[in-house]
């Protein structure tokens, strides 16, 4: 097999090495070579030993030519973000403070990724403690605007063809944004579907693991792998999980339902990414229903960030209190502003986000999905110190419900621009064969 | 659908379930009410609350019926061997010690069940810490039989109908020869497959988990559902697991070489037993090739019996101190021996089961499986006081080897006899296809 390895879908090369016709070795060094021509610029890498991504890969060839079990992902090089415990690599959480920092064990979805197969290429860069105060990554369509946050790096690599798979976490939109700054293709399972042991915590309630990849199928084969009933982590559940890749790959009986809400804040979005929005849902035509903003879902904003901000608060006050100094204004800022919510305000906000959710599921009856914006539109200029707004993403993060990004628009300075689609909690096999629908609607009448 | 819903095989059950032909409850009520008309004289059950089954029937029910997501065993009823930790069921380890005793924690399997959807019907009489001394179960063929141990329980409880499938663990033979006994299939897959993490330890180096069906698919579809990845269980690995269920559909590419050896205890091999191993050996003609007694492999009896023992001393010791009277003379005596055993001789025993994994492995070039009886024959009448002799099955476990045992034969009392097949380690799939294509080879020339 030749040509253009590392461009390869994770599902085209995981095929491809099962049946022989290309080595894991050949995969990863192909990645390798492409990282180390553009990672200069794009700092997509908190750490990468490229030796010890190649004895991996050697080993993956060596049981698949011994004729021994092979996994879905064999031998497929995956990115991990620099807040998921290694234990053979470093994981510093994007700050000096955990500088050399070697965890014990591995996070639970790193065993996961071993059982499938992969090869775990490196760390991939983080915001601080994944939250706001930006890495040096920069965005590969264009160095001077950010890749997104706080999944950075892991966004970035997937974009620049370093891995064709990298995990990420969303507390607030922190897959969805980068994904669609990146252009790839970005998934947030429903909460719970897979484990978040071993990650740092930022916000018990709100902190999700979400994946991205160059195609739908191959954000729903991770997560398919990813996927674990965990009792550590107490999001999970004890329960039968969706069928991420199956769905990606089913048609709908009848063309799908989605529902579009014009909420408050879409008067944030640039021009360009609104006129593309309208474009789609002109092109969907009778297929999306309109609604006007129902305030609730508005005040939800607020809602998610008083409970972030008070569990964010309580989880860094420890490390604030040994580390003030190295850790960033807008970290110390927001750990003021959260020890300030007092625990009957955070009460009352968890209170709303459990009502939210029954909203959602009521409203999951007419609709397979709702469509909303991914991000505000093209990724910002660097300049602007900002990895963007979370705000389009918060709302579904709060309620724990799978979201996928489409890398379907482009922008004014020709940076990529996602829709969002959010589906019923438990039923991202419905959300993904509906993404994968307005995928296919897309692309075909473009 | 109707008849004897509690006869159904495991796959056929799951697919009617998820095909909506069958209901959790209707399955799981049909087992009950063969569990209330035959468990008064088989005793397989050390807890069984039939509202807490049903609960969970009906769950599984509802999760179908709203479209959610459908786990691969969806609703199908599951015994486990009552060693097995359950944090909402008593696990008594066979043993009044610990009547009562409720784990804080599920065992990781336990886990893995709940994602398949299936419904924990209860807990299989074990015998006493799942060593020697024996349950009142008794063999569904004949009530004044042994059904064999130390998965006394669980073997009886799927031979009787009572659950398709169930759970066992194997330190000796404490799988396949209860499995030979009843008359169902057995299978051990190899050493590491499954997490021990939350079962009763007896031995580190040889405790393995297995499991008891109708079919060949059925042992296999459960093993790929309770295999995994468990860092907490040192014998567990990070690589692969071969796909069983996929192995047991498969066809082989030419027709399988299948390896026996006359080795020296063959000559406890009760009459009816040896001949109808002679018969399989001749109706398989030239796919069987036949060995002398390699000295070395007789030796690795004592080396089984050496490890288990200086383990399971050591493992007891401190509940016999504070119990001793509460224990049974056999155990007692185990224990004694056991603590004899030096470091040294201890040691010197794990470095021969370590020469033994790599005789294997160098055998298994040349052959798809070794074929070897499963037991000494019949189960054994009650009177006898014994669940039956272990050693046609310690070598394999020994070894770590994947094990089946196929109920192809009737002996004089028109009681089963078993057949096993071993395979390479971590070879299972290939197993499973020789043991598929060997129970076709005899079922047609019957």
């Amino acid at each position: 097999m030749r040509g253009d390895l590392h461009k390869l879908s994770a599902v085209d090369a995981a095929q491809a090495i099962r049946d022989g016709r290309l080595t894991s070795e050949a995969l990863v060094q192909a990645c390798l070579d492409q990282i180390a021509a553009t990672d200069k610029t794009i700092k997509a890498w908190a750490y990468l030993d490229p030796e010890l991504a190649l004895v991996q890969a050697r080993e993956m060839d060596r049981i698949r030519k011994a004729g021994r079990a092979t996994g879905v992902l064999h031998g497929v090089p995956v990115g991990l973000k620099d807040i998921i415990d290694t234990r053979f690599m470093p994981t510093e959480c994007g700050t000096p403070i955990f500088s050399g920092r070697k965890p014990d064990t591995d996070a639970t979805i790193v065993n996961r990724l071993r059982e499938a197969g992969t090869v775990i290429m490196g760390k991939t860069k983080s915001t601080e403690f994944a939250y706001l105060h930006p890495t040096d990554t920069t965005n590969p369509h264009n160095a001077n605007h950010t890749p997104g946050g706080s999944s950075s790096g892991s966004a970035a690599a997937v974009a620049a063809h370093h891995v064709p798979l990298a995990v990420g976490t969303q507390t607030g939109g922190s897959v969805i944004r980068p994904a669609s700054f990146c252009g790839t293709f970005g998934f947030k399972p429903t909460r719970g579907v897979i484990s978040r042991t071993g990650l740092f915590r930022t916000s018990q309630s709100l902190d999700q693991v979400g994946v991205f990849g160059k195609t739908l199928a191959d954000t729903a084969l991770l997560t398919d792998v990813l996927g674990c009933f965990d009792p550590a982590d107490p999001a999970s559940f004890g329960r039968p999980r969706p069928a991420m890749l199956d769905g990606t790959n089913a048609k709908p009986p009848v063309e799908p339902d989605i529902a579009w809400f014009d909420l408050s804040f879409h008067d944030r979005l640039r021009p360009d990414a609104a006129e593309g929005l309208e474009v789609v849902i002109e092109v969907l035509g009778p297929r999306i229903e309109r609604f006007p903003a129902a305030p609730q879902l508005t005040e939800l904003v607020q809602v998610h960030k008083m409970i972030y901000d008070y569990e964010i608060a309580r989880q860094m006050s420890p490390i604030a209190a040994a580390n003030d100094d190295r850790l960033s204004t807008c970290m110390r800022q927001t750990i003021a502003r959260g020890l300030a919510i007092s625990d009957g305000q955070y009460e009352d906000a968890l209170g709303v986000k459990t009502s939210a959710n029954e909203f959602f599921t009521s409203h999951f009856n007419d609709f397979d999905a709702i469509m909303a914006p991914a991000a505000s539109g093209e990724a910002l200029p660097l300049a602007e110190g900002s990895t963007g707004d979370a705000i389009y993403c918060t709302i579904w993060t709060l309620a724990g419900l799978p979201c996928v990004t489409l890398p379907l628009l482009i922008g004014a300075n020709d940076l990529p621009i996602g829709v969002q689609l959010i589906g019923a909690a438990e039923e991202d096999d419905r959300l993904m064969r509906t993404a994968a629908w307005v995928q296919r609607a897309m692309t075909q009448e473009e």
